[in-house]
């Protein structure tokens, strides 16, 4: 399998984690989306949608979307309950993560550590969105060590990506607690201090 | 069980197109996302995001994010492909869906029909980003009866919903043969003429 990903994009390094998770053997193919590499000729003939993560499967097959790819890679794997109601508050959660979450909090990061933002330029909107999001992550993890049934899954990895990296954006994580104490709970969980 | 859901919303309508095309047994409440029907605090309690489309299943708990609410409806069924690759580009398309489709395409269509803005005086970024989805759309469809696996599947369904509302948002569909000869196959498929 080879991986096209930027080591700097959350939604690449969701991919990665899941692989070294379950010990998948892959070549990781660096790919800046700060250089257009995404935009090149041969690029677009495998990902029209010019993004990355892509993946280029086994067989020969291409797969875009971190999150339709670690769904595919974790697939009978105990990073997706067995459990139908749990799977689908997995899956909640990661449309809600591309909907609600990534769009403000990736953005903004974006903006502030790869193009110069200052924090207090950011569009307001997109700062409240963001505080609004990691809010109702810290009430989701209360009294809880994961997102969903209490054990890790993909729900936890595909929203600790740029939960992580919100500092970055200029986001002040000490307001939230649970959410502080999972993030490190992960760091262990998948070896990525 | 009962759908929470908004007739005007193609997310809502998703879910409804679903339930019947599945011959599912539910109850309809019918709640209003312009009237603040979703900011309540009973709907609060029950989807502390305040969207719809809001389901409480069969045995009492909830559960949010319509692509999340249809995967659970069908798994098992037709709609959703037996084999892994056909099933991961289901998702791929659903994900991109939340991400690069819905929040132009169904936000353009929100602001003419529903606030009364020009169409010529939408965000032209937006107006751009909702052309460059339909494209995408029509590309992926020249030659294939449906996006993944030329049978009809839950990738269907989801992008479906609103771009057959994209005209309410001024969007000129005649320029996407492929794409309107789809949405009339859906709708035969559907039984939502």
């Amino acid at each position: 399998m080879r991986i096209y990903g930027d080591s700097i994009s959350g939604n690449c390094l969701k991919v990665k984690w899941t692989a070294d998770y379950l010990g998948l053997t892959y070549d990781w193919i660096e790919t800046s989306v700060l250089t257009g590499e995404t935009r090149t000729p041969e690029f677009l003939a495998m990902n029209p949608a010019g993004q990355v993560p892509a993946v280029i499967l086994a067989d020969g097959r291409p797969l875009a979307q971190s999150n339709a790819i670690i769904l595919h890679l974790a697939e009978g794997s105990d990073l997706i309950p067995t459990d139908a109601y749990d799977r689908a508050r997995m899956l909640e959660w990661m449309f809600w993560e591309q909907y609600s979450h990534e769009p403000y909090v990736a953005v903004a990061r974006f903006q502030v550590r790869y193009r110069g933002i200052d924090p207090k330029d950011l569009d307001p909107g997109m700062v409240e969105r963001s505080y609004g999001a990691l809010a109702h992550l810290e009430r989701a993890l209360v009294g809880t060590d994961y997102l969903v049934g209490n054990r890790l899954s993909l729900a936890d990895i595909c929203l600790v990506a740029y939960s992580r990296f919100a500092p970055e954006g200029g986001f002040d994580l000490q307001r939230f607690p649970a959410l502080t104490a999972w993030i490190a709970r992960l760091e262990v969980a998948l070896d990525i201090r």
